[in-house]
């Protein structure tokens, strides 16, 4: 098994299916296209959406730019802690978006552990 | 020839064009920078230009893995599917955002054939 | 030192900080989350973070495939450039809108060379 590979399509997934929960939001709410205010509870699963498409952008690159120079498990294992900090982001966003804090540092924390290893790893290769 | 990297690259190059096709609504409707909203023509194009972004954010990675496991001619035929499912939907959501579903679907069941290929391949790689 | 993944992770971590900026812009004038609008100096701070996703998306690639065809440290020259421009994007973005244009182009162009780069590369590769 490639678990990086792994990871990384889970959280690709991880943000299809806000995707879609943002497109029932858009149905339930009677937010039309092309809109995305107005509702508040619309709003917050859009934000969710918008967040985790910026979260994704930085940690895919971090993942396999570290998965190439340290252990491809471990970094695989911080990078699960990735997706479950995004589905505690997730509910804790549409519960109420002032608790947002604990799910998003559970994302930005192995973002930044990876991106930290990463650059360790490009600044010592050789 | 690499065909990954051509329907990559010119996914990208697309996302591009969105972009630059923004920057003339914005001139054209008098939505001045940084609102993004209150012009619907400008909304659209706004739209079609954010949408395709999330898609890349998806559509890159699943690809690049896809083509690591299987045919590379193959993965990239299914790559040229989303480039065009893109244009549909540039088209119809400019027309009418309530048109937008065909182009959406063309590219969004492409991505989802590389994601599954890209699953399958990693699961089963050793 | 792999130079290629230097600048990409950089360029990430540039994305983390305009991020950290549109948190606290949120905080400094009072914009409550899911709520992306209704000041001005929040706007543009927002408005800098999500142009800069929308770059980073067609940088990274083109950074990527480049790099595989062409000279690792003139790519990389190439790329700091777009990190450069970034930085004076991101400065004239909250100094006044209107002005944002050089650091765009900063962007925008080394991203084209990347990206025209890569398509040559692919296309005559064998």
């Amino acid at each position: 098994m490639n678990y990086i590979h792994l990871v990384a399509l889970l959280a690709v997934l991880q943000l299809f299916l806000f995707g879609i929960l943002v497109g029932r939001a858009r149905a339930k709410y009677g937010v039309k296209a092309p809109a995305v205010n107005g509702n508040e509870n619309f709003e917050r699963a859009f934000r969710v959406q918008m967040n985790t498409l910026e979260q994704l952008v930085a940690f895919l690159p971090a993942l396999f730019i570290a998965g190439q120079y340290w252990s491809k498990a471990l970094v695989a294992a911080i990078g699960l802690i990735y997706l479950i900090g995004r589905f505690v982001y997730w509910r804790s966003y549409l519960a109420d978006p002032s608790k947002r804090k604990t799910g998003f540092l559970l994302t930005v924390i192995p973002t930044f552990i990876l991106l930290a290893s990463g650059l360790i790893g490009a600044l010592i290769h050789h």
